[in-house]
């Protein structure tokens, strides 16, 4: 297939099994410039599928980079709370989202971390009604990809520039299921298979995973009534959507309090701009009480100092070592593939959906459950063909989870 | 000197002479995709100007068309209420507010009238809080054009696609004496040339303008206490910014209900993608009461249907015929270009800073004055080398003021 038409059916793809627009929604798009073709293609295909309204609010790496090379010290507690405001208040209206990754994963690499931090702190701040909104699944969303040059750069650097992008769109197609016959039928099949898993590990109700491997050794307890999600799910305005593309992971949320011993990443981690990687931390009672990075190291620790729960998790996420994106052997730097090529979990904030009625919980019987708050949600990546998994029973009984990263 | 360097001191003169950004001061900006290499200029200048955080809004005519062709019937009542109501919130909290022109301006030829209609008064009402601010001089705002390939195409429809664009840039750079060795003196002797003749039309206090050409014959009520403005002119934020650039007019509040006669228009009018010309209309005890127009009178006709004030008159505005850009010979199909080009009307509403002390009026003393409300406001061009206009004092008298086009 020419890459028009996998564009095009990647597109359909997006706003069909990845949003599941509704007639007469709005759909709010967010896009690094370099998409423009892709958002064509995703605005008119949305338009065919009854969206009322699309607008687009692009990125641009060059001006977020010149406002760090050229802005005064004093402006980096600024961020665009109009700008989310209005996105919350669409969210409110009803509108579906749709995040379209792929900025340069080390834009921002070598640019004042005190800056960075106070920029990156704004935001979380004047993004958070927005986020919840989202976290919180009031609407149908979805997050995909777009292959631009800066990215395509940072995953295959020994290749041209034209050849990398066509390299990582080649990828992107293949990791997302774009370029099967019939992509959309192809999802369907492949969030039941998730749906299974999840059914299972609902059932087992394990207080705790033991995760044993070269340099881990972890306890990790799970909140109180967690819930184990994956694939497909229901928002509250009660459309089916699947809020990442690809996904291959199944999740939920551990408890705050509740995680004990060391662990470290297995693969790279971009964040705003700082490209992290061997990281190496050690939890007590659920906090980070140690950490080093072979690379990046300010930057993991500017994210886990952002607040009290940016040191503690929110979500833990299983995935099969031989994962398609895993297969691929490409390392993409962007957490939206690389967290769904391997076992990982996330600092921060949790989803309201990994607890049993979560919607109507307040926060503080959220909080006692073990859910964690906090302004950031990041994924890091800790699976390999190395980890082994125990699911661990109220009882302290234990049974084999995984082995050797694969489903035991 | 090259485009770039003639585009970078076009960046620095909008950030310096049009804006006058203030240091922590937010940017708000809108562009059309093509004007990505301008943004970028622009952005830089800002930070380098103080500003804290420069935000671009992209507009992308592909997905604006895409909408008229995809979308369901029932759908087009709809408008970005959520973006507009951010926007207001940013200008509240005192961002600076830059519109770059250029989209096709014949866009929307073509499309269903009733749905252009639909959407636009959807848009208007939607914008209404947003655009108050800015036409009641909130904060310091500014408009500029970028040549973008289509609306060259529509203005040297018979050059090839990259000449058309260099020749409209070009048109651009000297129109805005962007391509003059000092940009921002020049405005600033430019801007006390206009601001010595809003002196002399403010001491003259005319009650009425009466307007005479080819198919021309108009009296013209100026409102109670109209103020005469052009150039720069200082924001209720205390900043002194120019809000167009070029600009080339004086302008004042016409009396909403003392208009009386027949004016035709001498340029073309580019409202919401049509292309609207050869407009005659008739006008009585100051609402226009007959109206048509060679090409687009459908869409000249929605505009004045819109609301009660969108078929009486906002502004009046004096432009000599040998302007500068009426010199140049091109017609632009823009308005921020047309309009300076030639004396001018708006329909629609009126500008607070054209009645005295009208920040501190209530909306009913304002009417009372004569100042117009409306969802709109469109300008479209009556001046010529043919006509002539008196001054008309309270007392009946009268003086020439313009004649053949040029100040008496």
């Amino acid at each position: 297939m020419t890459h028009d038409l996998l564009l095009d059916a990647y597109a359909r793809l997006t706003v069909r099994s990845g949003l599941n627009i509704s007639p007469g929604q709005q759909l709010l798009i967010t896009a690094p410039l370099d998409a423009v073709p892709l958002v064509r293609r995703i605005t008119e295909h949305a338009y065919r599928a009854g969206a009322s309204l699309v607008t687009t609010i692009y990125s641009d790496d060059v001006t977020t980079l010149a406002r760090y090379q050229h802005a005064a010290d004093d402006t980096f507690d600024t961020a665009q709370a109009w700008l989310f405001n209005g996105m919350a208040e669409a969210f409110k209206g009803g509108a579906a989202r749709l995040a379209i990754a792929g900025e340069d994963p080390a834009l921002l690499s070598g640019q004042d971390p005190r800056k960075l931090t106070r920029a990156n702190k704004a935001r979380s701040l004047a993004y958070r009604p927005a986020l919840e909104l989202i976290t919180g699944f009031a609407i149908n969303w979805c997050v995909i990809a777009a292959a631009t040059p800066a990215w395509a750069k940072s995953v295959f650097p020994e290749l041209p520039e034209a050849e990398a992008l066509e390299r990582l769109w080649r990828a992107i197609f293949s990791c997302t299921r774009a370029d099967l016959p019939d992509p959309v039928k192809a999802w369907e099949e492949h969030s039941a298979a998730l749906a299974r898993r999840t059914a299972f590990l609902n059932e087992r109700r394990y207080a705790a995973l033991k995760y044993s491997g070269p340099g881990t050794d972890l306890t990790l307890g799970l909140a109180d009534d967690h819930v184990w999600k994956g694939g497909a799910g229901k928002a509250r305005n009660g459309v089916i959507c699947n809020a990442n593309i690809p996904t291959e992971e199944v999740f939920t949320c551990p408890h705050k309090d509740r995680v004990d011993g060391t662990v470290c990443s297995t693969k790279p981690l971009s964040y705003q701009g700082s490209l992290i990687d061997g990281i190496k931390v050690r939890f007590e009672k659920g906090r980070i009480v140690e950490m080093t990075a072979a690379k990046g190291e300010e930057a993991f620790r500017s994210l886990i100092s952002t607040d009290e729960g940016a040191a503690r998790l929110g979500e833990v996420a299983l995935v099969p070592h031989s994962s398609p994106i895993s297969a691929s052997g490409i390392i993409f730097n962007n957490t939206l593939f690389d967290e769904n090529a391997a076992s990982h979990i996330a600092v921060g904030q949790s989803y309201t959906e990994n607890i049993r009625d979560g919607g109507n919980r307040t926060q503080d019987e959220m909080a006692a459950l073990g859910a964690n708050t906090s302004l950031v949600h990041v994924d890091w990546m800790i699976g390999s063909g190395a980890l082994d998994i125990d699911g661990v029973k109220a009882d302290g009984t234990s049974e084999p989870l995984m082995r050797k990263g694969e489903w035991a």
